[in-house]
């Protein structure tokens, strides 16, 4: 567990405890409004500082960081301008419908590309935008989530070879 | 003009000079491909810090920052972790089909509210994101843009009773 996340979500509202219905109508005992953390520069510092970190201990190499639109393009500047590695944005095909390309920003054939995403769920959003950047040619072999909340997510990227980091895991969250 | 941005924009490659035709069928002598700025963290960096460096010099007062889907996101990010200060993103109401909301992130009524944008021709996109904050009760009294094409946003913004700000305007980069 990353205490220094964990302290940061807790201290600005964005992680809370009770009963709680998800969107999916599962229940859960606890709540992360990262929309919250994300959008308060002081904790998206400490998250950026310690992205970094994992990404440094654990010896993750990549050319080119990746958000999805819209909720994971704060982590992925951030986590640019940490790093000073230029980032891609990525959106969902099937919300788009405007002109612009399914990938905004350079992205070469072959480059190593690591996907930033806030909370990891099913990892749906995350998986479709893995092929996404795929069928452009780039490399994806790991993503570095904020929250993994340990629903599938981690077997469904393990099922495209791709490896799941995270700052926090939902064990983590239930024990703390 | 802001020599900083301009030097940093022409070296890595958003400017370039010669004959080219605009999206709305205008012929312009320069383009400017912003999102390679706003995706090299070392352009943006250099961007979000002069944008603090101008605000404080024309003592402009602001609560929140905020940025418009997509193309603007990028700034508004890294303008709040250059400045501390919270950002809120705004939709485009016609693009929109999701179920999130127009402005994602916390806005008190009453907030005053730093509008930042890339590139500013019409202000068409940015009078929208005004009109939707103000929605809101947030009070909007600047826009601060990387770049002002100087064909008619100023007039159209002094028009909301919003002053318009930007780092470079035309006159600059022909001049230039």
């Amino acid at each position: 567990m990353n205490a220094r996340v964990n302290e940061s979500l807790k201290k600005c509202g964005a992680l809370a405890y009770g009963d709680f219905v998800l969107s999916s109508g599962k229940r859960s005992p606890y709540y992360i409004d990262i929309k919250k953390a994300s959008t308060d520069p002081e904790v998206l510092a400490v998250i950026a500082l310690e992205m970094s970190r994992t990404l440094s201990a654990e010896g993750v190499k990549f050319d080119k960081i990746a958000g999805v639109v819209l909720g994971s393009i704060p982590l992925a500047v951030a986590l640019s301008l940490e790093t000073k590695m230029p980032y891609v944005m990525v959106r969902k095909e099937k919300k788009y419908h405007g002109t612009g390309k399914l990938v905004e920003g350079a992205l070469g054939k072959g480059e190593r590309v690591l996907v930033v995403e806030d909370v990891i769920t099913s990892a749906a959003s995350v998986a479709e935008a893995i092929t996404t950047l795929r069928n452009e040619g780039a490399v994806v072999e790991a993503v570095l989530a904020v929250v993994d909340r340990q629903e599938g997510g981690r077997e469904r990227l393990e099922g495209m070879n791709v490896r799941l980091l995270s700052l926090l895991t939902a064990r983590d969250l239930l024990g703390a």
